[in-house]
């Protein structure tokens, strides 16, 4: 018989690891921002937890099992700015200039965790190459999809081309991280994607 | 007495040296490249050139030293490109997009290299972050130099602001790198540069 005593039993459990395995994230995401994945060390992400490194590997089995939960964490993030459920449109561009301003005010972390890991990431070798080659591709064809609805409702300037709008997007965003990572005074990343954009609209953002 | 013999023993010398020091800056473009600064070896970079770690530590005594005189050469390699000692104008720009072109087809690793590095030393620990915070900024002042001449000239659309415009080149230049790295048949990255250029000019580049 299950009793209200052995029934919450396994949710206070996995509530418990619930919270741990996200402080584990929480903790690679800092490491793996810093020193980059192939450099930091489940070793030091368990220090930062307090646990032994037998412990953390009960939760990840191992390191790019813990970088998976890391992107997927980031994702999830991602998806609160963006709402990838609605058609694509001006507010797909909308939400990802918003996500930008909340990365840089908000998770700087994150910010570093994707500039170094996008770019390690680029190595066919690098356990995480596949699921970053996956998502430029998802995210170039969803940027796509709006620019051409923005086409198709007149909102594009003329002779811009969907996907390279699309594309540039992108590349901004990314390149934007690493000025603003190395001074970040110096520049307003949301502010100069916007800037990016004004000459390719014929409406305001 | 210096005879012609003698004289020619210490240029075949440093003239072997030099070349010497030339593999090792390549192999060392490759393994940082590949492995990141980080995580690239010595050891490995002294294998690439069938040297012994000692042999290699005579011409640089140490990783930080080597790094540098690879960031060194591939600056070298910029300025056949961009033309530093002339005035900073349209011909600037053109310079940059033909340098885009020329490290894609013919130095890829030098891109590789670019993009796992900078992304790295934007950590203030890397050994290599002062020297990129101090590039970017010339670049940034060069390139703006640029587009305040162009702006003067009435070769920058209405409403362009000429440092965010040489932020934005930047920016895009770093970001179409990593989609370039990540699937090379994807994208020409010059060409997605002048999509990037051509709505901020009023000439043809």
């Amino acid at each position: 018989m299950i009793t209200s005593e052995t029934a919450r039993k396994p949710r206070g459990a996995y509530a418990k690891t619930a919270g741990r395995r996200r402080e584990i994230l929480e903790a690679g995401m800092d490491v793996f921002a810093t020193n980059g994945f192939r450099s930091g060390s489940i070793r030091e992400i368990a220090e930062v937890v307090g646990m032994s490194q037998a412990g953390l590997l009960h939760h990840f089995s191992n390191k790019n099992e813990l970088l998976a939960g890391v992107l997927e964490l980031r994702d999830d993030r991602a998806t609160e700015y963006v709402d990838t459920s609605a058609p694509a449109s001006i507010e797909t561009i909308r939400g990802f200039v918003r996500l930008i301003d909340y990365n840089a005010h908000q998770v700087p972390g994150l910010v570093e965790l994707h500039c170094v890991l996008s770019a390690e990431a680029t190595s066919p070798e690098h356990p995480a190459h596949d699921y970053f080659v996956r998502r430029y591709d998802w995210v170039l064809s969803f940027l796509t999809a709006a620019f051409e609805t923005m086409r198709a409702d007149g909102q594009l300037a003329a002779g811009i081309d969907p996907a390279s709008a699309a594309r540039g997007m992108i590349a901004m965003s990314d390149g934007l991280q690493v000025q603003w990572l190395l001074n970040r005074d110096a520049l307003d990343m949301a502010e100069e994607m916007r800037n990016y954009l004004r000459p390719l609209l014929t409406v305001e953002l």
